[in-house]
């Protein structure tokens, strides 16, 4: 950490920074500067008291971060990238994974024909909602438990592994039992007693980025899963929260390759979250093909305009088919197949 | 709700809209532009299907609400303001009612001093963190029900109500047993399956706005807790997330005269956590108390620069008296008493 | 537009607001909803009094546009893709068109130099600024007319069209003179004087979206350019300011498909302002493409750590021949050349 | 500045980083932490190359500043608080100083009858648009000169001096003529030619800040006209854009204590464009003061749903009037008068 000063302290002052730096275990370094006088604290910060705290002192201006205060999920734990196996599925390093389905599972017969169709056109994990979180206590609150069995149903049928979201602690059995992938939403991701007990069921996260969170926060979020012993996370970018309207969330792409620099982890891009507008979903995926991702992750409904949830960001199977066509080609492009 | 066609739609598919509206519920009314064709939808929306599906539709260009999507919170349901009573306190309508103390609560004598002194300087809801959702598992996590009785124990010495944080559903029980509000935290806005069961607690709830929550939505979280049958929702306002990285978050004052346009639910507000820093806690709070609220929390501690959480925003407790005196003269000049 | 009353509205306010939309030259239509009146006002919108005046009405909930408010830009006007010429090269439509160089013209040698590196590469316009919107005063502010002339010999050279930023009135003769495409700066897209004045010059311009400028907002702005009589206008974007530190900015690549559903002008992507560091620009540059791009611009320098400007974000020269072969490819993916 | 360099360095490398900052005219120091190492650039950064520049090596992973950028704005070069004399008026240090009136200039009676009004109710300001920045080219663009002569008749028959926009360089003289503070619009914020010549210009200059721009960034745009040789800069906060949507902008108060740790310029409050709605004016005027502004500048109309531009926010003078009472007694609640 790099501790600035505020302008015209004295000596006195700055031997008390130091000595307090002491007793929170790291080496104080003094620069004088011109204007301004910095103290480089250096030690090992994780585990330790958190310098930021110095920023409390009417002495010192601000306090800037040297490390990245995650560990497990840094390229300087693990420098090759991660694969998470799921089957015969790996995300990360190979193929591009495409997971698909329909946002809701609404009944039997819509999870086996959807399972079915995006199967054919070449995806390779179902995805679809049996508890689902929504912004209204009035909407359609999810299948719950009957929707994790027409699930289970569409694995057996087509052999997909299944990715499905987990929204409390003790649902974690159930969802686990049902599905082969693990999905902590969006508004969960700071949900840190989920977080930890995901960590601790054996199966394959994915982790989808909050609509605020920072690239950083997202990968402490991580860090607490790979904290509690599961290395299998794959990271899903869904859009943020900008002052853009014409899209419903800003699918933020450049956390791709952000993220490929500074983790080892699979991430995965989701273009029907990240615009929530159907006829902008083919663009985006290539796109995120195209700036690295590992997999995609698409909404698809027989009939979006019946559809219980996001019916206006699904795609129609004849619409995913072409999608899957060009993605495809931009796949190859990057030396990458789909 | 408005649904606007788009531009060139024939005749035969204006009909096919209608008639899908007629069949999810509602009496379709067209009105014909010289370049837009629109349909307006009547009927109640809540507890119905969401006619927003219709964007799922090729021939729609947007749907638009007319209505406020939430009910029990909302100004039409109840025209006064509501007004939660926490023993001897009400929050809401009269006086402003100022809740401090530690972010964490670290150990007994920490929290029993600090109780003492707040109430010494006019505090009168005394707060206290004792299960903590921090950014990084490395960090502090709280001292957990060992908090909560140092917690109960300051409350029996000082006869302050105490609010705490609640992070998880199978806590619920525990912590309502040594406080008297529940607080929901920022990070778990939306965490519907807790919001629900709060909302069965029986005990007073504080809903913090999440970092990227719109109000609107943040209504609607309240909403979850007020369908649950529980009436007693307090809202705060913490800090947004924005561009601007001078302070932690940006405190959103603005929210307060919204809300007292769109809710009859009280509003507090947190200039420790909204600005991230010591010096600007003072200001923002009486800005506060001007722009309406009806309260405040605001973080206090005796050695800020060695506090296990959120050090740099804490006040000392000889600057916390000096805000509540300068509080006190602007609550009087916008007729409230503090 | 849709005006949407408040509760409880009687006829006779009802009727003021339908008198008063009368006279203002628009006919209401009035929608009587079970909790709602809404009033729908049908003509023309543009270049008459702006309805959401009646915001201002107490009896007024809010204003609701229904027509998009820029009308030359939009695709009702013209439903084909328009293509700007630019000598013997096309922008829009057809291949993909690489706009290369330094971001600030800092001698002779660096611009030649520059410039046969970036054609040998396969770009086919040269960039360069000579006027440059510095955000600090203490800062480089370009070689202006001198860096012009640069420009003009390059161009002679290798034959490429130039293009460089204007940043006031009384320039943009000189820039016209010595270059082929006028860039208006991310920071004057709504200096309206200018966009009016750069409307007349005769000369292509390439529009770069404001850092906060919302698509809507953009469009406008463009219109103002193509109103005062010139229809050879690129939009170029370059990143919004969201709360993500780990990128200088957020390349906004949704914005793509958004512009080609609302508008025929040609859209260019700027991964190197985008992202503000080399390490992500291929990665967003074959992104850019994927999403559906006409064009893209790219800063390239050959000592990136000496640049007087924008060094982080600069390509080597080697670097950006790297990143053409891979363009290509991702070009040919989605049936584009490069 | 302080220069992190990438993990796994060797020693070689440090050394030509070194090297490469002591040519830029900086001392460096190393400092060898357990996983990065550091080096401090010590030296004067204004008008020196740029170090952050550095982060163009692919040894270096980020560059972090410690100095403020700018100088002549900050409290290190002048510690106490600045006055801006207009005639009779001081902004900064004593009493509120409130300037209000119309959005726009709409004609002669309309100014006279506001400008009497607002100065009955104790406003010593006003203000009126005579250039106006329009979004759209098809709306109102303002009654330019004949806008400045009415302003000017205005200032003679109530004494009020005058603040208005000015909007391009060839303007200056003729807004100066008329009236005695210029306004630099939020949209010219970084138009920096504008700057430049504003601070020749020898009248006080109010800045708004920009919708994006940052604390940081609009004290350099201060510092532009500042170093022109204008001490006489006042700064405006007015509502940064964020994703809420409830509220036009974001005014964000919490500007107002940062700028008074950082700045001795005066800060006025705009509540009526940071927050678009005339319900919420007053509740924010009053928190801008309590907050510590020296000002508000407030926009008031007799009809605002005639008004040609942004009717919706303001306010009819009987409504101004109850405000200024409010104010008042805010004002004297933190020791200032109004």
């Amino acid at each position: 950490m790099i501790i600035i000063l505020k302008s015209g302290i004295g000596d006195g002052e700055v031997e008390k920074v130091c000595r307090r730096i002491t007793e929170m275990g790291y080496a104080p370094h003094v620069i004088r500067g011109e204007f301004k006088t910095v103290v480089a604290a250096v030690g090992e910060e994780r585990g330790r008291p958190d310098l930021r705290l110095l920023e409390a002192l009417e002495t010192v201006e601000s306090v800037m971060p040297v490390q990245q205060p995650f560990k497990l999920a840094s390229r300087e734990v693990r420098q090759t990238p991660s694969e998470v196996r799921i089957g015969a599925v790996t995300v990360g390093g190979g193929p591009i994974v495409v997971m698909a389905g329909p946002c809701s599972v609404e009944s039997r017969e819509q999870v086996l024909d959807v399972a079915a169709r995006v199967k054919a056109a070449g995806a390779s994990v179902l995805r679809g909602g049996a508890f689902k979180p929504r912004t209204s206590p009035y909407a359609f609150q999810g299948l719950e438990e009957e929707g994790l069995k027409y699930l289970a149903e569409a694995r057996r049928e087509t052999g997909l592994p299944v990715i499905t979201e987990v929204m409390e602690s003790d649902k974690i059995a159930v969802v686990a039992e049902h599905s082969d992938i693990l999905q902590i939403g969006a508004r969960n991701i700071q949900n840190f007693s989920l977080l930890r007990k995901v960590g601790e069921a054996g199966k394959p996260v994915m982790l989808k980025r909050g609509m605020s969170t920072s690239i950083q926060e997202w990968l402490l979020s991580a860090e607490y899963i790979l904290a509690g012993g599961n290395p299998n996370v794959i990271l899903c970018e869904r859009g943020i929260r900008t002052f853009e309207t014409a899209t419903r969330f800003t699918l933020d792409l450049n956390a791709v390759p952000v993220l490929k620099r500074l983790t080892h982890l699979p991430v995965v891009v989701d273009p029907s979250h990240g615009t929530g507008h159907w006829e902008y979903v083919e663009a985006m995926a290539c796109a995120g093909v195209a700036a690295g991702a590992d997999g995609l992750i698409i909404e698809v409904h027989p009939k979006p305009e019946e559809a219980l949830s996001d019916g206006p960001q699904s795609l129609k199977p004849d619409r995913f088919a072409a999608l899957m066509q060009r993605v495809r080609r931009v796949a190859a492009a990057v030396d990458r197949e789909a």
